[in-house]
C-alpha cells in the first residue's frame, strides 16, 4: 500500500513526475502551496483589487478555491466575474453552480449578461458561424468576447488584476502551435503574469504550471461540484493544431512523466521572457483607441466591436426579412 | 491517375504538404533545386574547399549526389570524408559502398581509420559501455568522436566548410528535446549553417529542410545503393526524448502534412537565430585549447581526449590483467 509522503497515512493520489504519493488532505495542501508559489513568484506586489474570472469548469473553480481565500487573508479585495454567454441548457446551469460556490466563499459575484448588455448570445454567434457568416470557429469568437469583457469589467470597476484558470495542457498546446506557425506576438502572451497599462488590466494565470488533471483532482478532493459536460458548441472531434499538440502531450507524459511541465518552465525562461522584452516595445507603439467603444486595441474598430457590428447586422436582417 | 505537376506524365511520388505529384525525373529536379536553395540561401559565399562527410546511409548519400556535382560545376573543390569506425560486419560494408559512389562521381575520398589513427574502435567503446565503464550511451560517445574527426580532418587539410546530411526529422527531435530540457547552448547549434573561427571549421546542413523520407526517395529515384540496416549498436527500441519527439512528428504529419517543416522554419527564424546572437558571444569567451591534442574546446582535456584517455586505460588494463 502506497503511503502519503507527509503523514504516512494511506495514499489517495500519485504525482507521477515527482514519483510521490499524497493522502487527500496533503494533496490539497500541496496543490494550494503550488498555486500560491506561482502567484507570489510571478505577480507584482502592487495589486490590491483582484477579479477572478470563473466559468464553472474544473480549472476556474480549482483556482478560486485554492487561491481566493488566501488572497483575502493577505488583505486583497477579491471579486468574481461570471459571464452569462446565453448558451441554452448550459449557461443557466453554470450560473447556478458559480453563484453557489461564490456565496459559500463569502465573495462578491459580478454577473455579466451578454444578451442584456449587448443584445446577442453565443448561440446567435454559433448560428451565424453555422451559416458561414463568420470565417472563424465559434470558440475563437467566444474567446475574443470573453477576453474583451474581462478587461472591460475590470477597467470600469477599477480592478487592477484579472486572474484566469488557464491550465498547463492548454498552454502547452497554444505555445507549440504559436512556435509552429511563427506567431511570435501570440507566443509572448503565454506567461504566468502580464503587466497592465494603457487601458489593459494586468493578468495572472496562477495555474500556469498545473496539469488539468491536477485541477480536476483538487475539485474532487475538496468536493467542489463543477460542470463536467463540455460546452454544446465545442466540436466533437477537434482537428486543429492546438488540439493535436495537447493529444501528443498526453501520450508523451506516459513515457516521460512531467515533460510538459519541464517544457513550459524552460520555454518560459529561455524563449518567451527574452522574446517578450523585444516584441513588447514594438507592440506598445502600435496601440490605437477603438472609435466605437473607446477601449485600447491593435485595430480600429477593435476585434470585439467588429464581431458586434457583424452580428447586429445579421440579426437585423433576419428580423426584417 | 495522378499526374506530374511539371510534365503531365504519370506521377511517381506525392509531396503531401504541397499536395503535389511528380514523375521520377521531376522529383529529382525538385529535390536538387531544394537542396541547392538551402545551400545558397544560408551558406556564406566565402568558402572554396568543401568536405562532405558520408556514412553510406540514405541522408549523406542523398546529399552527396544532389549537391556535390553542382558544387564542382560552380568551381568549388569537393572531397569526401568517410570514417571507418571499426564496427564489425558494418564498417567494411559501408566503406565499400561509399568508395564505389565517390569513385563514380569522380571525387577524392579520404578514409579516416579510427583503429589505425587512435588504436580503438566503436566496438571497443560499446564493450566498455556494456560493462558500465562509461555513463553515456555508445551513440552519444560515437557522435562526439565523429564531430571531432570531421573538424580535425578539415582543419589539418585546410578545408573551410564541412557539410553533413542531418535531416529534418532528426533536427525536429533535437530541437524539441533542447527546448524541453532548457539546453540553450545545444539549441543554437541547430542551424543550416554555422560559421567557423578559432580552429572550428564552418559547418553546413543542406538537408535541414528535408524530411528523411524525401532523402530516401531521392536515393531510390537515382538508383543509389545505400546501407539500409541500422548500426548494430543502435538500441532496438529507443526511449529517449529525441526519439519520442521524432515518433510524435510522424503521427502529427498524418493530420497536418508539412507541420515539421513549418515548425523548423519558424523556430529557426524566431527563436534560434535571435538567441544564437546572444549566446554565441558568451561562448567565444569560454574557449580553451585542449592540452592533449591542441584543438580548441570548451573543456580541457576536450571531450574527445577524455574518451580516448579512458578507453586507453581500459584497454591497457584488460591486456595486462
Amino acid at each position: 500500500m502506497a503511503k502519503c509522503r507527509v503523514c504516512d497515512r494511506e495514499a489517495w493520489v500519485k504525482i507521477p513526475w515527482a514519483n510521490t504519493w499524497f493522502c487527500r488532505e496533503h494533496f490539497i495542501e500541496y496543490f494550494e502551496r503550488k498555486v500560491w508559489r506561482t502567484f507570489s513568484k510571478y505577480v507584482s506586489r502592487n495589486h490590491e483589487k483582484i477579479l477572478f474570472t470563473v466559468s464553472g469548469g474544473k480549472d476556474s473553480l480549482a483556482l478560486l478555491y485554492s487561491l481566493a481565500p488566501r488572497l483575502v487573508r493577505e488583505g486583497y479585495s477579491v471579486s468574481v466575474l461570471f459571464i452569462d454567454l446565453g448558451i441554452r441548457g448550459y449557461s443557466e446551469h453554470a450560473r447556478g453552480i458559480v453563484k453557489e460556490h461564490v456565496e459559500s466563499l463569502g465573495l462578491e459575484l459580478i454577473v455579466f449578461d451578454l444578451k442584456k448588455e449587448y443584445g446577442f448570445t453565443i448561440d446567435d454567434l454559433a448560428f451565424a458561424v453555422y451559416n458561414h457568416l463568420f470565417n472563424r470557429p465559434v470558440c475563437s469568437l467566444c474567446g475574443v468576447i470573453k477576453r474583451y469583457i474581462y478587461n472591460l469589467v475590470a477597467y470600469k470597476r477599477d480592478y487592477d488584476l484579472i486572474v484566469t484558470g488557464h491550465n498547463l495542457n492548454d498552454t502547452y498546446g497554444f505555445i507549440m502551435s504559436a512556435l509552429t506557425t511563427g506567431q511570435v506576438s501570440e507566443l509572448i502572451k503565454f506567461k504566468p503574469y502580464i503587466s497592465g497599462g494603457e487601458g489593459f488590466i494586468a493578468k495572472a494565470k496562477p495555474l500556469f504550471f498545473n496539469y488539468e488533471y491536477e485541477n480536476r483532482l483538487y475539485t474532487i478532493a475538496k468536493d467542489v461540484k463543477v460542470i463536467l459536460h463540455p460546452c454544446p458548441h465545442a466540436p466533437r472531434e477537434e482537428h486543429g493544431l492546438v488540439s493535436s499538440y495537447k493529444k501528443q502531450l498526453r501520450i508523451l507524459e506516459k513515457n516521460h512523466p512531467g515533460i510538459g511541465l519541464m517544457f513550459v518552465k524552460n520555454i518560459l525562461r529561455n524563449v518567451i521572457e527574452p522574446l517578450s522584452k523585444v516584441v513588447q516595445e514594438k507592440r506598445e507603439r502600435k496601440l490605437v483607441k477603438c472609435s466605437i467603444c473607446g477601449m485600447p486595441a491593435s485595430t480600429d474598430p477593435c476585434s470585439f466591436c467588429r464581431i458586434k457590428i457583424k452580428i447586429d447586422k445579421i440579426k437585423t436582417k433576419s428580423y426584417t426579412s
